[in-house]
């Protein structure tokens, strides 16, 4: 039956491959927005399956008119049931520039990604969930580029609310998002990296806090008052230690308690 | 031309015009996600620019097989430039019916609306923006039923959490969103409304606090800390005693600091 | 150790136990957007693993001052590596008012979904994503009451385009969104009624196409142009069939290739 | 009074202006998410009421402590009813930092922005709204750089689905987005810029359309089948021709009618 339908194929017009006289290169093309389940390892623990949204996209040429699009969707296929770690990803992209018949190409995934936590009292066990996005840029001949990034909730409580009022002090969720790029494919702690982070928030999140718990929760984010700046920077001095990492950047959002927009501060590795 | 245009239009075939046999009448069909500029007059000052987007649809008989999309956006335009009031929008909605020749029909209109407020201690002034629905439900021969929704952004401080530690007590941002269906149309004052509901939480939100204003607004949020069901149940009571309200509903999100999840409380009149 | 928590909880106030005098029964209260895993059997096959949001009320009676949200997240996750059902969440919605104390209570929870489907030439199978939604109703003393909820994206071609054209339709994307309320709870193939609802489209759509699928799908489109009216309708009429539905409520929303706004129609049964 | 709170204020901690021993400059922070109304000069036409969504920030030296965020909502309600320019803009971006006293600052204003536009036949007016961002660099000593970015949606018709299929081709609804970063400040004419990115599509869009038009408009985009790859290299070859342009980036997304995923491009100048 493939050879049949090979053959009426081969009568079709292919008008993406037909030639371009634009002379216009492009950087990227391909799919964007491709929902489909993930089997990813990205911890020490066990693979966790989770939704990804996916974007694929390769260099095509300026002679090039089209590229193939269903070809991107069929390598996303193949890859269904493979536990995902950071250098299957890498491979993956060295396959797409195959199948595409392309000099450089772009993987973008991103997912939930859940840890279990114990509360810090109780020691009751919940998940929390990080917003996750693994990036590879591949080159023909080069070896790929990781990048990470995590969106990590945690607590902000201000300093200056604190230093100038009789009691309490504004306080709110924040998210801080950080990217790394590797030098060369991580073996990955993803778990350790959002550990590292949440330590240098007012305080961390939990799913499920008991009463002793939320004690502790309140006292402890009064006692650690952070701006959105010390956020950055407590948080840079950490990843300034990361062994493997090329460069990074954090970004936090605080989504003030007290406005109704968010402060904003960002610090890139220079 | 448009005599030429009229009958070129005369011999295309009105698909939509044709019988229907499928003995299914549909309750609503439209137009939707229509984004226009709107001219409001919700308070009692000057009539405010703004951004709406649009739903507008009508009942259709069963035996007709398709509305006429188009009107909709005419009649939207034919309303362009005129300030907008819970009347007006009344007024519309029959002008839609007759237009469509339809029995029945909704309007709903969403857009931000500013109000200037001055912080608490300084007094300098700022706005603050509200998210306000406008929905009108017409049938013919009947008056047309006029309800309102706007969503009043909060910070809730927890009670437990103050009750429990030593210092400090975790607050956040919250949404309050009223719906209000009137007896008749009402001649709304939707500052004085949104003032009425802002009194009802630990504490209303300012686009700008100076830090005199911080230090205020700080401590009357621990002076007044409410749970997700004080909120909800506060401005129920406020609610009740408001005149020409036939039904209200009043919802609230908390967006916990110490969560990545929400709490949530719902009331509605009997 | 959890004794001695206990006896340090048991010194906490309990400001939630403290009785109310407003008055107000507070019909909905509890968690929303919390994220957590799931494994769904909601198809004839294995179950799947896939990401859901909840959210999780219960009614409060006017004498009581707050509810207790940790409970709703103890709940869940005690369910955490169950294959879900409907007639396991009805047990789970009736373990939640156990817990909570309360007469009435409702469970909500949405999530991707995926389906293998064969391209219609070339078989060449790939996953397509539809969002469901399941709901239960659970009050003390009465059968729980299941609601289905599934978005189906489609194409729609439109006839009046076809009609009045030399060549060509303008044709789009559009969600066709069933809500089915049973009458008991269902033992249920969603697959199926998906199956179901995208047979009144103009098409399906799927994951993976080759060239001869796409041109099937090109012409299967234009031999069965829909409007927005139509797709209700014939979804309607499918769902009259269904046995064991006590209402339905279908929606269909284009997103208009020749406009920036989208064409919409809604049947509920009577 | 002014004085007296002046001197509650002096006596209060300024935790933000203590120094800082991380040596971390940060650079980007300041405040996000502000929404505020926005009258805007961008066409030849009068200037146009919007609401708009900005991000204000600064670069914050390694040895301060924090920023003082409130100085950026005053700068900001200081031109709140001030006609925007893009000349205008680049002020404000000086006066940000004189304000803050930072030596580098980004503004960044969203706004929709309404073209009235004639069908193509029936000549009938409406709107088309457009999202449209404006953003600033300004640097202490140097010329501030201004960058545009408008987001315009078009028709896309499928080149090879019509080719392959006896009849009928599958078109959707695009986004065509394109930043242009300018020499100098441009005295800018967005409704031109907008025309012509419309004219590279399949069809451009109306907000109503009669059925004459339709009927143009559907055979129109049949006339003009374009691949993603076609949109973004048509209209990079006319951005080339802009005067002033110092660099372009043009991306396009096709929410592809028979996908449940887009299909996407990026041309940047090199």
């Amino acid at each position: 039956m493939n050879t049949l339908l090979d053959s009426v194929a081969a009568v079709m017009p292919d008008v993406q491959s037909s030639p371009d006289t634009r002379r216009i290169a492009i950087q990227r093309v391909g799919v964007r927005g491709v929902r489909h389940p993930l089997l990813v390892a990205a911890g020490m623990g066990q693979p966790q399956a989770t939704i990804a949204e996916w974007e694929m996209t390769v260099a095509l040429p300026a002679e090039s008119k089209g590229t193939h699009m269903s070809r991107f969707i069929a390598l996303l296929e193949s890859y269904r049931s493979v536990p995902m770690t950071p250098q299957r990803l890498c491979e993956m992209a060295q396959a797409m520039l195959d199948r595409l018949q392309a000099d450089s190409g772009d993987l973008t995934v991103d997912f939930p990604y859940f840890i279990e936590k114990p509360a810090p009292v109780s020691e009751v066990r919940s998940l929390m969930d990080y917003q996750v996005g693994w990036r590879v840029r591949a080159q023909r001949g080069q070896a790929a580029r990781f990048t990470l990034q995590v969106q990590v909730p945690v607590t902000s409580l201000c300093p200056c609310s604190k230093a100038i009022s009789e009691y309490g002090a504004h306080n709110q969720r924040s998210h801080v998002t950080v990217r790394l790029d590797f030098e060369a494919v991580p073996s990955l702690d993803l778990e350790l990296l959002v550990h590292r982070i949440e330590a240098q928030a007012s305080s961390e999140l939990w799913g499920l806090l008991k009463r002793a718990d939320e004690k502790y929760v309140t006292e402890h984010a009064y006692e650690n008052p952070k701006f959105v700046e010390d956020l950055v920077r407590d948080v840079a001095v950490m990843l300034q230690r990361q062994p493997g990492v090329a460069a990074y950047e954090v970004a936090a959002e605080n989504f003030e308690s007290i406005h109704n927009h968010s402060a904003y501060a960002m610090v890139r590795s220079a």
